[in-house]
């Protein structure tokens, strides 16, 4: 006897129809319709005739009900416009290509809750793993989230179950940039911060606190301003500091989006870089080799971190590509510092 | 009598457990677990807790095989860095906010097969409605995969059924921005081109000599180079023009990222922007505002695209939201221009 529900299914168009229709086997059609392997153009051809044909829908859904994968990734992103952030994802879609994962990206805006509600939404959607690049979720609720699927975090260290930690000492990054100033011959270095509650920005400003102590310079008050990451915040931070009428030869922006505002606002107020303000940012954005005059900076190798992740993530999936190492932070000088 | 997929489910926690064992009702479980609505922060934490002590998964998946939707949209983008991309699909994510759709984003390079590929997976995948942003797909194509979900094209337009195109007259943009640079005086007036199989591209070049030829100047082949829409285009197209000892006051980059190159370049070797030549770009891109100086430009209203096209999928998904206009394209005059 035949049930209604397998009548149901014997009504739906099947792989194996399309494959009878084209004229190949099973298993090129779902190698056609994964997209994972190369198949020779006159077989995709024809199996996507027959597709159109016999108007098949291949169902993942179903499909991956059973299986147990969904082969998804998801990437929570804290800004889809953040040109730091969008690095990095390329760097991910580009460790996973060939692998036949696909990327869902969501973006939690640095709000917690709001990150924790969309890694909900990516959860309940059935990811096989997750990348989460920084924000604000405690350690607690990631090592939490990692029991539904293995989980990478770029920018910080979590130690925790199925858990994996990509990130840097910002503070040696920090270091890199206040060092190479001080190496040029200034002192009276100014510093533009990122937000107060951002580990990274935090240690930014440790590590250009290091090296003024280093050589007996403690950091002065009056030539640290806020900023907030973002061309704006540079924008004000830089008003505010020539407003002051504080002294200084050289700033250090806490990240390139800062280092771009503030430059804007230097340009305008007829203060020259590197002649009169030297002039070094943060994490060397595609965009920072192209400024007048092209911006030294610490990079970060956002790309290759996404490229680790990934990594990362295939390996705890169990399809473990080639190993790779991640590149340091580096200094990378350019043309708006120079010599006191 | 109990078959055995009655047992087996019988046995799994459901949302009914969670409310049960939070104290709240089954609709407050499904808000919270979709995070579509807001709900009070007791209420949310009980539930937190009795999903963590019930190991509750909520299976959007079998749900929405049930249901027949997903909740999802997916973006097919053409590169997932370029600010250009980036602006749009932050339009769209602030048009979908609070709908309850989550985005699927994808990428296809540029490259028809590609990007078919790509669209086929979120297609496996159940997305309930298609944004792509232009892109290489025929027209067909696009009218084919319609059949699956509602699409909404940005960039190009497209007659079928089942899909709507958000799209300016770039051919007009063109024309603005040469326009402004003839009103200015200048009548030696470069083009650094776009890729010439890039539709938008094309209709720019087109507005361009339909400025020149409406004051009586045809365009003269020695000031149109090719730039391919990315800064390192505009630093080849830049230096290429340079080292023709062609004669040009004003140079009409195909868009802000050939203009960033070719800026980068003018400075290098010494022709000051405006007061030698004059840069007009096109898109108007966030940081565009902070180029030194900062860019003139024609703007494309990026942000309002994607939300435009978020309202329009909404619509079709038969959830539609408050009406939105799409704003024309227009000329912003910045810094990077004056009067010969």
């Amino acid at each position: 006897m035949v049930s209604g529900k397998e009548m149901a299914e014997r009504q739906t168009v099947t792989v194996l129809d399309v494959a009878r229709e084209a004229g190949v086997s099973v298993s090129t059609v779902s190698r056609i319709i994964n997209g994972t392997v190369k198949v020779s153009e006159d077989k995709r051809l024809a199996v996507e005739e027959a597709i159109r044909r016999l108007e098949f829908k291949p169902n993942l859904f179903a499909r991956s009900l059973k299986k147990g994968t969904t082969m998804t990734i998801g990437v929570l992103t804290q800004d889809i416009e953040s040109p730091f952030f969008t690095r990095v994802m390329s760097g991910i879609e580009d460790g996973l290509l060939g692998s036949g994962y696909a990327l869902i990206i969501v973006s939690g805006h640095w709000d917690a809750a709001e990150e924790a509600e969309r890694i909900r939404l990516l959860i309940a959607r059935r990811v096989d793993g997750l990348a989460i690049l920084t924000g604000h979720l405690s350690d607690t609720q990631i090592a939490e989230f990692a029991r539904s699927q293995p989980i990478v975090v770029t920018g910080r260290r979590i130690d925790a179950p199925n858990v994996r930690s990509v990130f840097f000492s910002h503070e040696e990054g920090g270091y890199l940039a206040t060092r190479h100033l001080i190496t040029l011959g200034h002192r009276k270095i100014a510093f533009i911060a990122g937000p107060p509650d951002h580990a990274d920005a935090v240690s930014r400003f440790e590590g250009y606190r290091r090296a003024l102590a280093e050589v007996g310079l403690a950091s002065d008050p009056s030539l640290v301003v806020q900023g907030d990451f973002y061309e704006n915040g540079g924008v004000f931070a830089m008003n505010r500091l020539l407003d002051s009428g504080a002294q200084f030869s050289a700033i250090f922006a806490a990240n390139d989006q800062t280092a771009l505002g503030a430059r804007m606002v230097l340009s305008r107020r007829g203060v020259r870089v590197p002649d009169d303000v030297s002039l070094v940012g943060f994490d060397d954005l595609p965009t920072s080799a192209y400024l007048t005059p092209p911006l030294t900076t610490v990079r970060q190798p956002l790309f290759e971190v996404g490229q680790f992740s990934a990594s990362l993530l295939l390996e705890m999936l169990g399809n473990p590509r080639k190993t790779l190492t991640l590149p340091p932070l580096e200094l990378v000088v350019r043309e708006t510092t120079r010599r006191i």
